[in-house]
């Protein structure tokens, strides 16, 4: 019943922001609660033209993103961020961007999830940590 | 000295990541320490197809992007984000956006805004908390 | 049927952990959905001996407590903490401090507050912002 | 020249705010860049009277001071703290705590820290991230 990478991509397709940015399920595993995607670098993210630098925006829309779909992958619903934060740690420059959400907590109304995001050389870019209402619609 | 609108607006609109973006500044006060920043809705914001409701990323990005600007414009100077928080209060449906930063200290290594983002009700949509390093280049 | 003052400092004082500091509540506004803590320098919020100067973790609780009580006083009934933030502006030395806690959003699920610590000099010391549950016992 | 277990110990007792509380430094590994810190269960942690539940405040408090240890520890100088979050996931009742931090990015202005907290039964009762500013003085 647990959903695959098709139907999770599938899902992430069906939506005109994601639309913008190159983003794919790149692992889901459920015994360890994790949930991974990789954005390809497009111009659409880029801070200032020439640059090749992510935007922070960008960064945190990914964060945002991978912790929602590890909440959704692990409870197999749908669930609305309730805050998050986000830590710069390097900027990402000319990279692909991987961000692995591990589910820290996914209690009966709160879900709590840590995203790390690493660029091509495996170092840490930035910093995630969301909290989803996980009450069921 | 200060920026004015027409330079703030230049600024912001080269960006690549931020042309997806419908976003004007809307006022910028000096006493106040306070700059806002109006976001059109378009397609490129939404959650999905057809429901005309903003992802929670496009008012995050708004967020970092409308306090990043409130303290280049108190201090005249691009800074860099440590790190921010979102928390959504309501879903924002088939309106423009409406954030106003204000810098809460502007100190020589660190500076902290608040950024509150209303809809076309002047309902609190979401509200952010950036941090941002203001050592001069 | 609003807590008055007393009531609330009656609860507020029902804490060992709050009976660690010397802190009083100074306002409770119901139309502003505002509520507001005094606390006294004691020996017991000393970051150092004989500095005067408050350890960031008794700022961190007088946060937590004074959002806390804010969603008491405007929903009477008690909530709990699901997370907060705290951003340290300056540090407080041989001062009183006054926490003021604005409810930002007290909704059927979630609660949001928004509180600004003050010194003698009416200096903002700390910022906080806390997301509570709000769902009646 | 790495501060040791006892120096570390040492210095830990040494603010009047910590000694409330009774913690004491459980490891600190270098290459790991982590350091932990054990609570023991007092009454002055205790929410209500009689409950041995651990006020959020104290959590709070374990977590701020961990992360500015583990910083500590891997600098050798002490440094501030910028900003932090909790995330509260579980009550922590009659239970000693554990506090492991572990140093995401110790960088020449800011470093950034991870506290996970566990209760005697190894559960997870809360999450902390921290920013310290790591400005040498």
């Amino acid at each position: 019943m647990t959903l695959n990478l098709q139907e999770l991509q599938a899902s992430l397709d069906n939506s005109p922001f994601h639309q913008m940015f190159k983003m794919s399920v790149f692992e889901a595993n459920f015994e360890a609660q994790r949930l991974s995607i990789r954005q390809q670098f497009t111009s659409t993210v880029e801070r200032l033209a020439g640059t090749k630098q992510y935007h922070g925006g960008a960064i945190a829309s990914l964060i945002d993103i991978t912790g929602d779909y590890a909440l959704f992958y692990v409870l197999g619903f749908g669930v609305a961020t309730i805050n998050f934060r986000v830590d710069y740690l390097r900027p990402a420059i000319d990279t692909d961007l991987l961000a692995v959400a591990k589910v820290r907590r996914a209690g009966k109304t709160v879900g709590v999830v840590d995203i790390d995001v690493t660029d091509n050389c495996l170092r840490l870019v930035a910093v995630g940590r969301g909290c989803y209402s996980t009450r069921a619609g």
